[in-house]
């Protein structure tokens, strides 16, 4: 994230946010050690600490260790100060987090998905649901900064929701941002599912600001939120990473996107349910086959292929290996060196998926013999999309912070 | 390049570079449209300038218009007084060029490739060929800075060869820096090809220095350089780019690399040979499908489809079908709005390579609702590769920059 950056020419608001950050990557850090790692003078973090302990993001805990004979104040984010609410809106399940300004969730419900609903049906839920979360927190809601939305599908240039999937085309074009902001109350920021997972896991898993890493996201489909040089990497048009939609097999089926082999139409859970029930695990595993019970159904089979279940386990294995061999392709073309797999997807059966990656990138990296690409699971999988989004709040309120390092240019 | 973006805490020679790259593609500037366009105050600018002009790098050519009655004094780069040779080691052919400070080519040569040589072979040959070119371009050596390499294979960390491809494997470990300086006097930097050629396309094609674009470099194999928020993306290890062995058919024929159906495999000039010959064209285009005639044989089957050969024609339009996907595949993951196809691989049948990457990515991108993705033929596609790593000399030599923004952070 830019924020992590300071950059000559940036605005106080986006200094503001490099600084906080580092005070909460820190943990408890000293004025001294920030102008260390900010570059920025001991004078300017004098200041734009005071702010912040008048604004109570932040606390003075006490004195560190004596060095060079001086006490040193040492400072710690002030994380009850602020709250967000993070919402990773899918075909199969809505979840919601209230998190705190350091990133602890303070209060989780998952809703129904948005199915087959058009959004002028959904949006009131949303808001009723998200009333009712805060209100169970127990959340002073005067420190609500806002609602961050993760998104799967096209997003537009402004981050609102062009088309979620196929099955939900009328939400193309929908303001998104805007009805939930009218019907809450509060400020709403919609940004891609895996991009949010990205950020969640840099903000909750306390990865250094400087990290190079991508990951993958698995609700409904695949996506990769990518991180480089300590900057989320957006594209051209917010739609970095779908992974969903690297081409696997040139002349294999046909994916709704228009190609033919597609990572999603071999691997996905649409795949792993059609598969499943072709092998006879439909009753068994108590599939009910129907497109608003994928992602349970998908769940199934992976619950069954992590307990060994011989029929179970091949299904699982084949959509492994397909996302293996994929990321061996982003391998190669981004020379990553960290990969977290992360989302609901993840949550059964991630060790399986996790292995046949580890094999697959130890063998076939194009860089094995320069460096190694570590795979690990997300510890919060099923939350890491909300948490990012809800992160997103929490920056862009407080210290609205430019979402491209790019606008340091056009200045 | 990160010179484009003064930076917070850049040294001096990074803010020099970037001002040299702002005179560089303004053409003709003032101070006050440097102050602007950089962000750096007027005095700044004045005293960098002030240096520039006793180095005798850019020259004041007369007066703007008045504005606000206040003649300003324009600034234009000294183009003739710097000088470097870039150089681009193939198996198949070295390219060398020298350049001036501007980019404007005043020399080239093209050698024989490395080919099945040894390392120890190859460079007293390169070294006196490149002193052959220098010697017929009258260029005074004095204002020689360096020599930049632009490599195919694995890099170090330290941006030297590991493995230049699998038939050249003595190549690993060899330090091409070193012993090309030794054997020059001059100092020498060795970059990935394919990244050199989007560095190269960058600096002589003017594109704006906030553009987010991807190269294709083909020559014997396929590589992707890409430049994000205006700068040069590298990955972990300078090892970004491996667009040659993203995974197109996953069951395919075995790579080298140790996965199956890459792109290589399937489209690179090696397939190109192959395919030929079975179709019989090996003596009537004159093929002598030996390894060191790969690239010439290549060459010959596209000029043929180039011309309309029925037989060679669809040789062609197999690699060119299977590079588009891959390209569709590479802007689903990153969202590209411009690509471009440079290399002395698209130099005979571009514009069929071209036409396929046209229609695959106007009819399957996944973001194409949102916005094209534009191709376009390099305009110096044979030595774009070779102009990128003179330009990385002349930008290193005379200000010596961070190639990564992260270094900013480790400050």
């Amino acid at each position: 994230m830019t924020v992590t950056r300071p950059l000559r020419g940036a605005t106080a608001a986006q200094t503001h946010s490099a600084v906080l950050d580092l005070i909460r990557s820190g943990g408890v850090v000293s004025r001294v050690e920030l102008a260390d790692r900010s570059g920025l003078t001991e004078a300017s973090i004098s200041r734009i600490v005071r702010q912040m302990l008048t604004d109570g993001l932040v606390a003075e805990i006490g004195t560190g260790d004596r060095t060079g004979g001086k006490r040193r104040t040492l400072l710690q984010l002030n994380a009850g100060s602020r709250h967000a609410v993070g919402l990773s809106l899918d075909f199969a399940r809505v979840t919601y987090v209230v998190t705190d300004l350091g990133g602890t969730v303070v209060g989780r419900l998952d809703g129904e998905g948005i199915g087959l609903s058009a959004p002028g049906e959904v949006v009131p839920r949303l808001a009723a649901e998200l009333d009712d979360l805060v209100g169970s927190t127990g959340v002073d809601r005067s420190t609500l900064m806002g609602i961050g939305i993760a998104a799967a599908g096209r997003q537009d240039s402004a981050h609102r929701v062009l088309r979620s999937n196929p099955h939900a085309e009328d939400w193309e074009l929908f303001d998104l941002e805007d009805a939930l902001s009218t019907a809450t109350g509060l400020p709403v920021v919609v940004e891609n599912d895996s991009t949010c997972a990205a950020i969640g896991e840099y903000w909750v898993g306390r990865i250094p600001a400087s990290a190079d890493f991508a990951t993958v996201y698995l609700a409904t489909g695949f996506g990769l939120g990518l991180v480089t040089n300590g900057d989320v990497y957006r594209g051209a048009s917010s739609n970095v990473g779908e992974i969903g939609h690297l081409v696997l097999d040139i002349d294999g089926p046909p994916c709704w996107c228009g190609s033919r082999g597609c990572l999603e139409v071999l691997a996905a859970p649409r795949r792993i349910v059609e598969l499943a029930l072709g092998r006879g695990l439909g009753e068994e595993l108590g599939l009910r086959g129907q497109p608003v019970t994928l992602r349970q159904d998908a769940d199934r089979v992976a619950r069954a292929a992590a307990a060994g279940h011989p029929e179970a386990l091949p299904v699982i294995e084949e959509s492994a290996r397909h996302l293996a061999r994929a990321l061996v392709s982003v391998t190669n073309l981004l020379d990553l060196d960290q990969i977290i797999l992360a989302g609901p997807g993840f949550a059964a059966a991630g060790e399986i998926y996790l292995r046949h990656a580890r094999e697959d990138l130890q063998r076939l990296s194009f860089v094995r013999a320069v460096h190694p690409t570590t795979v690990t699971l997300s510890r919060f999988s099923d939350v890491s999309a909300a948490l990012g989004a809800a992160s997103l709040v929490l920056h862009s309120r407080l210290t609205p912070h430019q979402t491209s390092s790019r606008l340091a240019l056009a200045r």
